[in-house]
């Protein structure tokens, strides 16, 4: 490498926006992943988009201005719930009703005058990953998201599958169990209601109505209309028999379902992120085995199954400004 | 367009060739998909892969210099059983074990002296529909082949899905029914167990079986081993119930089959191809139902199932050649 790539190199920054519904975070990010400085806007202190869009520009250029020059900025990426990388726009996102339809992409980029990439949170964090995280390297992986709702990422030879409508990668909404569990989405037997946080309660709930765990398991000592998966995860980590037999079962049909993805796209590996991979080897063990037990024998060289490697409180701003780098 | 560009559009030329285990197809081919000519090779006769690739690239050379000028022929396409993109070899085709391993494209090119790509038949259908065919102008589809197995090729972005060993797109051996029939592959309940020919075949024998069919089917005065899909199809037409009830069912499993997939790449279309698409409406009808009754609501636009648009007798000879204007 010359002195000059190596000037380049090292003197280019990106913006990731992390737009959630209570808060937005803004974060100045350099090319290994570090971030200088962050800062937080209240979403739900909105109720128009022009203001807010105008604020977030403001913090933009005030996190750049503080640490470096704004010719040093590559790109700005932003990762929103439902947002359409194709139109550049936030569509039918519940908790952000003001922002819905909004060109946030174009005016975004108007008011900053730097590139501007908008991406939902699923792809946002394949791209983090792929930049930053374990899919370092990888042209051909699957990320599943596994948080309040399940959802996923593709990348095939390097880029991020979109689809016609940048609406590839709905993988939560894979129907598992042909009219099993309902779904937030309508439908029943996705493998959001079987794998998802919620999902992991519920199905806690569910074996706590039987008369087998009624009185025996340690959840039952709980309120059950406010189990959480992390009871279930506290619990099974006691050795509760309940707790561990509901995260063999999701782990069991997240397996299968990874089984299935592989003969898609035939990946050099799933990465799993988002709040219940802190169960660890609970959901790890059975979803690799049932993953194995199902793999089509052409993948005979196995798939490797891994956890997100960005740490969990920069994971969405780093996603988020990954996708800065691809700005144009 | 100048005129130098029409000269150098209507002079080019592709070779493809069609590897099966009886009969090996060479023909040429011009960029609106017509065949000049075809010559074939009995694939059987020979037992040596030395002598095959040797009589092949001779048969490639008669064909192009009784057409054209060797200097206009842009590549050489092939398509072959379990052949694998990456490595140019066919890996595993039982009824080809002479060419097994053997470094076939490479050795093309060699004698031929023309770029040569080699691919499965299934990829090869794939980007013969994107050149010649129905998915022409599109960027985002899914070709499902429904022969005696059930293959397939995804296209995003305008580029064939390989992933990390040029094995993906293996949508037949996607799981659709946990535990269910036995497949081919060693596995239970794979799509193609219930949607290829010989899944539609062994639907009827299963039914023929049970006392309510046993003799009021069409199909019971045939010797039931000997039953084909065709058999099945042709019942179907002259109303018989079992053989409506089979196609019924085979095209719900493909048609929930294909909802699924579409949230994986959010395809334009999904294309059905193969010997199973000339049972019509019988197949499509279902398939399309229960494709449109389990899509995800986000894809509201909907998804188009279409049928190869190309001639069944040119579809293998098309599908070969179109590779051969990517090779390089």
């Amino acid at each position: 490498m010359s002195n000059t790539e190596i000037v380049s190199r090292t003197s280019q920054y990106v913006v990731g926006v992390d737009i959630g519904g209570t808060t937005t975070t803004i974060g100045l990010v350099d090319q290994d992943g570090h971030i200088l400085q962050t800062e937080q806007l209240a979403t739900n202190s909105y109720q128009h988009a022009e203001t807010y869009i105008q604020d977030l520009s403001n913090v933009i250029h005030r996190v750049i201005d503080a640490n470096v020059d704004r010719t040093a900025i590559r790109g700005i990426g932003i990762g929103a719930p439902n947002a359409n990388y194709f139109t550049g726009k936030i569509h039918k996102a519940s908790n952000l009703p003001w922002l819905n339809g909004i060109p946030l992409s174009v005016a975004t980029r108007k008011l900053t005058d730097i590139p501007v990439v908008l991406n939902n949170d699923a792809n946002a964090a394949t791209i983090g990953e792929m930049i930053y995280g374990a899919a370092r390297e990888m042209k051909d992986f699957i990320l599943i998201t596994l948080g309040t709702g399940v959802g996923s990422g593709i990348v095939s030879n390097g880029e991020l599958v979109y689809g016609k409508e940048a609406l590839a990668g709905e993988l939560g909404h894979v129907i598992v169990r042909p009219g099993g569990r309902p779904c937030a989405c309508g439908r029943r037997g996705c493998l959001e209601a079987y794998v998802s946080a919620s999902a992991v309660a519920m199905s806690a709930r569910e074996y706590l109505q039987s008369s087998r765990y009624k009185e025996k398991s340690l959840l039952s000592l709980q309120q059950t209309s406010q189990l959480t998966a992390k009871d279930v995860y506290e619990a099974a980590m006691k050795g509760d028999e309940l707790g561990n037999r509901v995260f063999e079962e999701a782990g069991t049909i997240l397996g299968e379902a990874l089984a299935n993805f592989v003969a898609y796209s035939n990946p050099e590996a799933i990465i799993l992120f988002g709040g219940l991979t802190k169960a660890g080897e609970l959901l790890f063990a059975p979803t690799r085995k049932a993953m194995q037990d199902n793999l089509l024998h052409i993948y005979e060289d196995g798939v490797q199954l891994l956890c997100s490697s960005l740490p969990e409180n920069e994971a969405a701003i780093l996603g988020a400004a990954a996708m800065g780098w691809q700005a144009q």
